[in-house]
């Protein structure tokens, strides 16, 4: 019987209070050394990750793996098993799997898995949120004004990869079949733009044509990463492509952005007073954040990135909500407190999955210094593809990162059975490479503009606005 | 094989959006009636909550069994079951553990799980976040000045009901143990103080002396509730009481609370300024969140309640960071988005889990008429041990909601076998009726301020605050 009540939050809470504080630190380390904040919220991750793993800390061990927790939790709950029961089935034996089943046997294992899953479903809602408010400082009218700019990078950014990733599957694994090439030369192709946003936002740089650019050619990439991937499945799965089918997504993807841009905008100005008049409270916020949870949530059901529909819902307020101000604060300054709290949480939790001791495996170390070498030269060649009169390396640079969007490629590469464990371990390691080299190179080519420390509220007035 | 990603928040964000929406609809609708806010949208999670029940929709069906939920997950985790299996064997068989049954075992009832455990430690995150904010706008020196006030109403408040209801129980319930009884009693007692500091926020009377009253009585409430527990599950358990356990748990949670708020005011100032110039950024956000965090966790390891210590918290602030401005906004205002987003989640889900069925048991209904009488007698007789110069009718009102207080007592007695379904039920109707008469009475007999509609940024530049 308890003694008392023990709120199911309190391990949460302590969870939050230690990310925030990791990633305060950690920032501020970094910063000192003229480095965006992000990239001390990744090592510091990284760093409390491994150590806390080596010294058998449970919770961590059920932090850092991630992917895999959420699925032995899902498993244990649809199959008769425990968790143990579950991870035993799912995880290869092991010494690493070892650690994995102690800590989830343990007695914190099961309000281990909680925390893991409300922190990262907290960190998904973060990243959604960070590229809604990138969306809120980029315009609709900018962002057509470098559009076919962004597009002749995305497409070169997509090329180029795969092509070299083929090229350099038939030089070092020879004999592979045409599928397992085409998943690497995939997996290269996807930028993750998380990071990128994140590094532009740190340095004052959101308003910057290479920025424009960089987050066009990401939202066109995603499209092109989702039909790379129909067209390789299809051929792993059916061993055909059915242009139809091609066809049918990029006609979904295009609409859904068109449309919903489109509508937004239309709609935006003639429905908010509306609401307004008839008394609704804070309708700024509600509208804002609805606008970007609905179209998140619709872009994930046709197969696009949440972030892509964040990103739409953002460029739609932006032109609404900019010139009209409730309370004389605009909608990105009054959610620039929440984006300190809560963004971080995505970074340090990224941080904390970067398991250090996939680097102990000489061929997929190997591998992956081939396949990182690939990435960072097929995203460097798109850098010219903007055109002129802007920094083409920082083009280059802010497209390098491969995240989840690789991973998940990587992941249902695996399940198909065309990538194996080495590979998945090369690959894991060329997305942690290009996602860390991004912030310091980044930093290095772009200057930042004076105002060096952005600071919730005084960041939304100070940050100069395109006079569009 | 999927084709393509789904993202695991997707669900999530529907979720929110939904409840945002509810709120503001229901917030809206009761404020035309001149109600306020708080009650809205605890009726519109009542009645969404009923009419998808009875829709059999799966989600809202798993949603609105809260705490079982959560106990049902675990064990099916720690246990060989599935999520139906787990249901099965805790749940007594009857239509509505059928209902249950088929929510959990349909295809997103894991994901329905998964949702709820977010909102549910979300909503717990809210009100630990609505204690700090009202501790913020709380003064130490005011509290102090009330100090004997609220302890004469909380010792009032506590005794009343205790004896109204072994009354009650001796008349109406004859032949019951002592144990059974004093259970009855200690649950009458325990008032839940979320309701009524939202209702004093919505009306802008958080600086009123009854509110400050109120405040420090359910602070007082919570240390003798956890007495009164301490004493009546040692007499069920062991037949006997130790006074040295008692005299325990009293020294504990009375050094915590002086220790803390003694601690926290003469250390902030001198700690704040340090961290600021070592050059972190956003320390008011940081230290203010954390601090109330640490604390809430601590308040609840030595047992009292995570709200009592985000209280607690704020009051520490309160001295430092009003007369204390980063950016010419206080931490208070820089909170108010984040407050106007997160709290009406509480309270929704707090509607969306009262079971109207409940109301179909006549023998539970004549109970729980007898248990709320006695409830409201109770507590309004404690409202006079206020003194004078204050409205004894408010404070008597505000001390009525029994919550989740009430809920956890309700429930160590049902695991202790001296609480029956029916008297369960009769509890939770109490707990129900008691929660939604407060926001309409107190609107009565407290008049609103000019400012009638709380804006966040604004509402707390117009706040007036006392001259301490």
């Amino acid at each position: 019987m308890p003694a008392h009540y023990t709120d199911p939050v309190a391990l949460i809470l302590i969870a939050l209070m230690f990310i925030g504080l990791s990633a305060a630190v950690g920032g501020w380390l970094v910063q000192k050394l003229g480095q965006p904040a992000v990239l001390g919220e990744l090592l510091v991750g990284i760093l409390i990750g491994n150590v806390a793993y080596w010294l058998h800390e449970p919770i961590i061990t059920v932090v850092r793996e991630g992917d895999v927790v959420r699925q032995i939790a899902i498993y244990a709950l649809t199959h008769t098993v425990t968790l143990v029961g579950a991870a035993k089935s799912m995880l290869p034996p092991g010494p690493e799997t070892a650690r994995v089943l102690t800590a989830l046997g343990s007695e914190v294992g099961p309000r281990a898995v909680g925390v893991y899953l409300f922190v990262d479903a907290l960190s998904r809602l973060a990243v959604i949120f960070l590229l809604f408010l990138v969306g809120l400082e980029t315009s609709v009218t900018e962002m057509r004004r470098v559009g076919h700019r962004a597009f002749s990078v995305a497409i070169v950014g997509v090329v180029c990869p795969m092509f070299l990733g083929l090229g350099a599957m038939a030089l070092i694994m020879p004999g592979m079949s045409l599928a397992h090439d085409l998943f690497i030369g995939g997996i290269l192709t996807a930028t993750s733009v998380g990071i990128t946003a994140r590094v532009f936002h740190d340095l004052g740089r959101t308003q910057s044509t290479e920025a424009r650019i960089i987050l066009g050619a990401a939202v066109v990439d995603d499209i092109l990463g989702l039909l790379v991937l129909a067209v390789v499945t299809g051929l792993v799965v059916r061993g055909t492509v059915s242009v139809w089918g091609i066809s049918a997504i990029t006609l979904k993807a295009v609409v859904f952005l068109v449309g919903s841009i489109g509508a937004g905008i239309w709609l935006t100005p003639r429905l908010v007073p509306r609401i307004r008049r008839i008394g609704f409270r804070n309708v700024r916020l509600l509208f804002g954040l609805g606008l970007a949870f609905a179209l998140s949530w619709l872009a994930n059901r046709i197969g696009l990135a949440t972030i892509v529909g964040a990103f739409a819902a953002g460029l739609i307020l932006e032109r609404f909500f900019t010139h009209e101000l409730e309370d004389e604060h605009s909608l990105r300054e009054v959610l620039s407190p929440l984006e300190y709290l809560v963004v971080p949480v995505f970074f340090v939790l990224m941080g904390l999955q970067v398991k250090l001791e996939t680097f102990l495996n000489w061929h997929a170390i190997e591998l992956a210094s081939i396949l990182t070498v690939v990435a960072i030269i097929g995203k460097l060649i798109a850098g010219p593809a903007a055109g002129r009169g802007v920094s083409w390396l920082s083009v280059g640079i802010g497209m390098l990162p491969r995240g989840e969007v690789g991973l998940i490629f990587a992941s249902i590469g695996k399940a198909l059975g065309v990538v194996d464990d080495t590979v998945f371990s090369a690959i894991i390691l060329m997305v942690v490479v290009t996602t860390l080299l991004t912030p310091p190179l980044l930093g290095i080519v772009m200057p930042r503009t004076e105002q060096k420390h952005p600071v919730p509220v005084r960041a939304a007035t100070t940050t100069t606005r395109s006079p569009d």
